[in-house]
């Protein structure tokens, strides 16, 4: 098989902030010029985190789209649809479920983390306890060959692949493909706060904020807290600003280093070159996403045509499933 | 609302047998006069638990809807259909899932009972620990007023209810129905050996069973062990044979008691007697059946039709979930 296919997915929980860059997007960008994409606006894993408020989840599946396409995401070259749309995800689904003991998503180390992280949100559902059948799911339904993960998402791939062999053992055809895992480096952005970046914590830079809120937001970031005056040297690799320049304005980073180390500049004015750098890396985008957003129907069309190219794919692995159980 | 509307499906696990027309076909050819009716066969409830072999799945759906017909069925005042034809059934089990605490379902006495019983079947699966949910699923898509079930299911439904409440206090409409339990009378028909009439015990008089194999197999059923001579007086009420003169031929049962209480027959001429019976209850209903067989198209007509009218009332119920939810 030459055909290298990826499926990757965000989930609508609210608007796409830098760190999304970092952590997905920006990846996906460089991964569609040597895949075949299906990037999927994960709308039913949303809904198993956030379904005691709903109302925006349809707002947020629109906004997310706009910003991929907005920060290079090209819609002709690869799928860009919603999960819901495509029925046959759970109707994979559905048929994975009958063949995946309890024991194994029971023993997925990520399940019990994320109970008693999201203990609020109410999630000991039975939904969520599925959370990685749905994925595999996903996965499966377009024999990715690779799937962008972070580490900690690896058990889940693994759990995919397992639930693939079952598959194949059971009914004795090699329907389903093992997907491979392709780690992303761990490049994750905190928080203006310094801790998880996360609309909860109101600690974002969102993708389309403007250069006021950029400037305000950037200037509000805690730096070194050993630096208490201008001429105390300070120590970048402790400075969450330190961490924006390295991804944000690479270029600077020996200068900000410098500047910081020796004392030669203070966090005032480290900061104000940042956000100087932050607003040149996201105005275009943020005004091309302005244009997108203007023409609604533009975005329709794009989700429709991604609708199609998925579910034609989706709906061959599907038949080749049923077929082979001769259902 | 005074549209009284039932919902009832069968798993097509199996050709159909006589215990099948007693627990449940006889009743839904009465309910048919005074509800609107869906009859659903479970195909996604069978593969829970026969993903192992589901070779013979579409066999059966195709098998058993025959039966239905030819034992009185109008597939004009009802719905017959093909449950994983109506998508809209995973969709809405997706949804109910995601508010579905997973203790409701652990609690369910059915539960622990069913993972026992189906031992080498290996059901120690996720999907079969949201059997209840689907069920749930199965009965608010179409607004059932009333479920037809055993004693034995009804926690399946309390539970189906519970699941309404929670979606219609959580999106603040009320938007699903709570259905009511019809309950059916215990009239268990247990098979030729004593034991629950099984496919797998080989104890089963099926519908459609031809006159020989109703004579044969009636012959080698077995009577009140205390009557050993025929001039033994025998106990009616511990004789197999005497329930199914209670079914099948009500009115000799004061003969057949008299007969057997007062050793005025043998148990040879009595299972004689009641094999009669039988096959002038069956051979009407299995050479329509043979008819039927003939004319394929016409189930697959009847199927289509059946799968448009669930559909359109199930699709309705789905979109006034979603828009109770904003999705």
């Amino acid at each position: 098989m030459d055909k290298k296919i990826i499926l990757s997915g965000m989930r609508p929980t609210g608007k796409l902030h830098i760190g999304h860059w970092v952590g997905a997007l920006s990846n996906w960008v460089q991964l569609q010029k040597d895949y075949t994409c299906f990037f999927m606006v994960a709308d039913w894993h949303s809904l198993m985190s956030e379904y005691k408020f709903p109302e925006q989840l349809k707002e947020y599946v629109f906004d997310n789209v706009c910003d991929w396409l907005s920060f290079g995401i090209d819609p002709e070259s690869s799928a860009v649809f919603v999960q819901s749309e495509v029925p046959e995800h759970l109707e994979l689904f559905f048929i994975l479920s009958v063949l995946t003991p309890l024991g194994w998503l029971y023993r997925c180390p990520t399940y019990k983390d994320q109970i008693k992280q999201l203990q609020e949100k109410e999630v000991n559902t039975y939904s969520f306890l599925g959370y990685p059948v749905l994925q595999a799911a996903d996965i499966l339904i377009y024999k990715a060959t690779h799937v962008p993960v972070g580490q900690d998402q690896l058990p889940h791939l693994e759990l995919c692949r397992e639930i693939a062999r079952k598959f194949n053992f059971l009914y004795k055809k090699d329907v389903l493909v093992q997907p491979q895992a392709l780690l992303t480096k761990d490049s994750r952005l905190l928080g203006l706060d310094g801790r998880k970046m996360s609309k909860s914590y109101g600690n974002s830079i969102y993708l389309d904020d403007s250069d006021e809120e950029i400037d305000k937001k950037v200037m509000s970031m805690i730096t070194d807290p050993a630096r208490i005056k201008k001429d105390d040297p300070g120590h970048p690799e402790v400075c969450n600003v330190f961490s924006y320049y390295k991804v944000f304005s690479p270029q600077r980073v020996e200068d900000a280093a410098d500047w910081c180390s020796n004392a030669k500049k203070g966090c005032v004015a480290c900061k104000r070159e940042l956000a100087e750098s932050l607003k040149v890396f996201l105005a275009p985008s943020r005004e091309k996403k302005k244009e997108i957003l203007k023409k609604k129907d533009y975005i329709y069309d794009i989700l429709k045509t991604g609708r199609k190219k998925a579910q034609s794919a989706a709906l061959t692995t599907v038949n080749e499933v049923k077929k082979a159980m001769n259902l």
